[in-house]
């Protein structure tokens, strides 16, 4: 695995052929860089994980080399993972101000102490590392003070351009480093990695001004209480609903916990502006006047726990929605979030509500936070890069982000299409994908870190779709004849009740596969349980159709 | 639930806030017609099961006064419950020639005995059942055949609208009775019931005529083999790929079992034309030239063990996809299934495949065979029904449908927003809706159907996040004390090797909790039992964050 010397090494830990746990690392020679430290939610073929994070084992084999983790933005998916990787590294941490304060909420979650040094940076920080400087520009994206970042090296300049897109027209006036990243490019980029998100989508995206003016307009039209859902970390939005509000002459309530937090550390970094006294208790809104309140909250993604899914089911203390109120769906969903959030419509259309919700140029309360192909275009033209790395997405997007890049210039041959865990070496200036470094998926389960592996979850699976059936046997010492049983206990299988005559059977099965075996002398333990296995799971998915998990469990006595 | 004399009752018993499992009741007095009986595919919070279909308890209790099940077309949302309800109710079949075909096939799945009366209707059928005369009316859709019903009662009109979008250029010339519609609504409709899929979409569903243009460019442009994937029963989109091979000069394969089956229904009955010798056999195609060569194969909704799913991981015999190949994916995905698809299309990518896909005015290969919100006004205007049930979609599209009606005049208080087993009554020409029949999921896992319920399921749920641990003791009946064990077996909760000393701890608690209720004089099983299972549960909960099922067994010697 060792380096050579003065080579410079591009690759990922998370983050390609997937949305989410975006980690990447840049190696000159012996000092090593990371760029975020993502988690990323489990589908539904995960049974019971409840985060991934990446395997960090090559930072842990060379963590007397690791001079920094920059972070980008402050996404789950670029911090999710940092509480973790902090209780096995204690390497200190570059990120705007905002950046790090949704980081702060995270380590106070998970109670680590502040022993980690927590490094305020902005976009015309530059720091140095030895033989490596490295600098920064402004990006936008649908959170704020987002960061690409340059790394000077003696092999040449490297970019990573963070989460992006082009707003010429952002709601916060933050405007993007563009003549920053011109310069950049005029100086020369040896290597661009680029976020690929929506490198499927043709055109440019929509501006998040486009949000504001519907939003005003739906809050000018509504007579009873508003409630706005989005992800509290678009505080733009965030500002945009307050703005309404206070046009519109309301109050404002905040409901769920990641909504008052964020809210709170946007407030006194000074990212969001919000009139002294305008914000009230959430016990508050039912005193008031319905045309008076609005209400900001979470649960967009139709997460079950989160304030939004609580409302739409009429159970959220203190306030309710009534017919005539509106509630605006001011985030899309997420692949795979569409069901929940569905269900969630359906409910509040049937408590009485107006909701708007859905994209569209003409109602849309939502524009994508991440760059079309004509951004992707406009960043790869301005940075000229010699090699490209398309990082930040599914294999299908960075195949589209590859042509792109061609598109505009870049030679065929010089992207690379990597896996994470593959190594892109520079060195003279000539990039070759040769080696891995050990990467994949650490499951984190309540808990446990890395400890539920393949097997548990193929057990889960089995136990998920047709449960199981213990059959206790007790056997004694000597003449090796049945004393008690065989018991049957089953779970997520079938009824007991329904089911007398199956278990009954089971029973006289397990008996004559027993008395069998001892007529042939057969008398260990592993063997008998292998065959009661087989001649039951036999016997039921006969009749059944199902293969529940068969446990027999023999006591000798 | 006594049915007054002369009364007109309509209610659903699938269908209604939900797609999938459409099962409509028409009851005049003592005559009863069945609309449809179709399944519905679990969502993957209902653990193992393998379909749902409709509780039709109130079927079975009045099966003397069923006249006919009436089916409108052929997707399995509109027949997939059939097998099942046969099995319990022999009722004659009213169908048209292509759904009867794929009905059969079902039957033969389900090896039941033909002893079922299938009838054969078409457009220009009209039955009479006493007081009730039956006639239709064709409608487009995704699929061929399909009808809408018009039940002619004593007390009026009811009009059944089955699926439809107005298609005025068919890509198989079978327009629908669009004059018929509007005698109809000429002749008064007392009640309308419509579906309501696409009632959240503005404008009118484009044209099938559509994708044919956009096929045919495809198949112009392409250099090696072309997959198409769709769903075998849209036969009218199969024979547009047909039609695009005859043009380019190629052969045609079919991958996949209802591929297979579909066609053959379809070749047998007139439905598709494919010229002599067309048709090739899988193993055929590798001994062709790619450019000489189509192929259409199942799996258009990612389902894993369908043609496309295993050809984009290299696992169909016979057939492999190479670089320079294309595949079009002329179906979109059904909500819920975009995850798999996604994950095939960058399997596809990554064999070097040209992959189209996507909707889109361009390039789309795929329209919707549900009605926008156009068409659905357009029938509207056409029946001008006194009464409006919108059926066949979730709340929120069943509310915008009900919008839409009362745009085009269907009076306020006219429309009745239903549940299923909610029943409309209409005496005298006035609509109550006031009570309900049983109705819910009947769900089939295996060969058991309606044998899985709530607590099965919860079962299961537990079973799946967290796993499970059996505890065996072994008690002497007379002294009552520990004789073996406790031992621990766990499954799906944490690997044995690296959590010995966590099970140690649970034998140390499982004993001194043994040895307490001894010492309390408690010998109840079932109260040892509860806590053991207390605290071990307190225990793993606070050293793992998570809950297996623990499941004490007591054996008593």
């Amino acid at each position: 695995m060792g380096m050579n010397e003065k080579t410079l090494s591009i690759f990922a830990l998370g983050g390609i052929n997937e949305i989410g746990k975006n980690m990447y690392v840049i190696q000159y020679s012996d000092d090593i860089f990371i760029i975020d430290c993502g988690g990323k939610f489990p589908d539904e073929s995960l049974l019971g994980i409840d985060l991934i994070i990446p395997d960090i084992t090559y930072l842990e084999e060379n963590q007397d080399k690791i001079r920094a983790l920059l972070v980008t933005h402050g996404h789950e998916d670029h911090i999710g993972g940092i509480p973790y990787f902090l209780k096995k590294l204690n390497i200190p941490i570059y990120a705007t101000n905002f950046t790090l304060g949704l980081i702060e909420i995270k380590l106070d979650e998970h109670r680590l102490k502040r022993d980690t040094e927590l490094i305020i940076v902005d976009s015309n920080s530059k720091l140095e590392f030895g033989k490596v400087q490295v600098s920064f520009f402004k990006v936008s994206h649908s959170i704020p003070d987002c960061l690409g970042i340059v790394f000077h090296t003696p092999e040449g300049n490297i970019v990573h351009t963070g989460d992006f897109k082009f707003d010429l027209t952002p709601a916060n006036n933050q405007y993007a480093d563009i003549h920053k990243m011109a310069q950049i490019g005029e100086q020369g980029v040896l290597l661009l990695l680029s976020e690929s998100t929506n490198a499927e989508r043709t055109g440019l995206t929509p501006s998040e001004r486009m949000v504001a003016s519907h939003m005003e307009e739906a809050f000018l039209k509504a007579d009873g209480k508003i409630f706005v859902s989005t992800f509290a970390s678009n505080v733009n939005r965030v500002q945009q609903v307050v703005d309404a509000a206070i046009k519109t002459n309301r109050k404002l309530a905040l409901l769920g916990r990641s909504m008052v937090n964020v809210v709170s550390v946007a407030l006194e970094r000074g990212y969001l502006t919000v009139p002294e006294g305008m914000i009230i208790d959430a016990f508050e809104v039912d005193q008031m006047s319905p045309e008076k309140v609005a209400i900001l909250c979470t649960g967009s993604q139709g997460e079950q726990m989160a304030a939004l899914s609580r409302l739409s089911s009429g159970n959220f203390r203190d306030v309710a929605i009534h017919p005539g109120d509106t509630v605006i769906m001011a985030a899309s969903p997420i692949p795979g979030n569409e069901k929940d959030v569905s269900r969630i419509i359906d409910n509040l259309f049937q408590l009485g509500a107006k909701v708007i919700y859905g994209s569209g140029s003409t109602t849309g309360m939502h524009v994508s936070g991440h760059g079309y192909q004509e951004d992707l275009k406009l960043m790869l033209t301005l940075m000229k890069p010699t090699y490209f790395i398309p990082i930040h997405g599914e294999y299908r997007m960075l195949h589209h982000h590859r042509l792109l890049a061609e598109s505009v210039g870049v030679e065929k041959g010089n992207t690379f299409i990597i896996n994470n865990g593959d190594v892109v070496d520079i060195k003279n200036s000539v990039a070759r994908q040769t080696r891995e470094v050990p990467s994949g998926d650490t499951y984190v389960d309540g808990m446990g870190v890395g400890d539920v592996g393949e097997i548990v979850l193929r057990d889960r699976k089995q136990l998920s779709e047709d449960g199981m059936l213990v059959i206790v046997l007790t056997i004694s010492k000597r003449e090796r004849r049945i004393i008690q049983g065989p018991d049957t206990v089953t779970r997520g299988f079938v009824y007991v009740k329904d089911s007398e005559n199956l278990l009954k059977d089971v029973n006289r099965i397990v008996k004559n596969t027993v008395v069998e075996l001892q007529e042939q002398n057969v008398r260990q333990w592993n063997v008998m349980k292998q065959a009661i296995k087989k001649s039951v799971g036999q016997y039921l998915f006969t009749h059944t159709k199902r293969r529940p998990m068969i446990l027999p469990i023999i006591i000798e006595i």
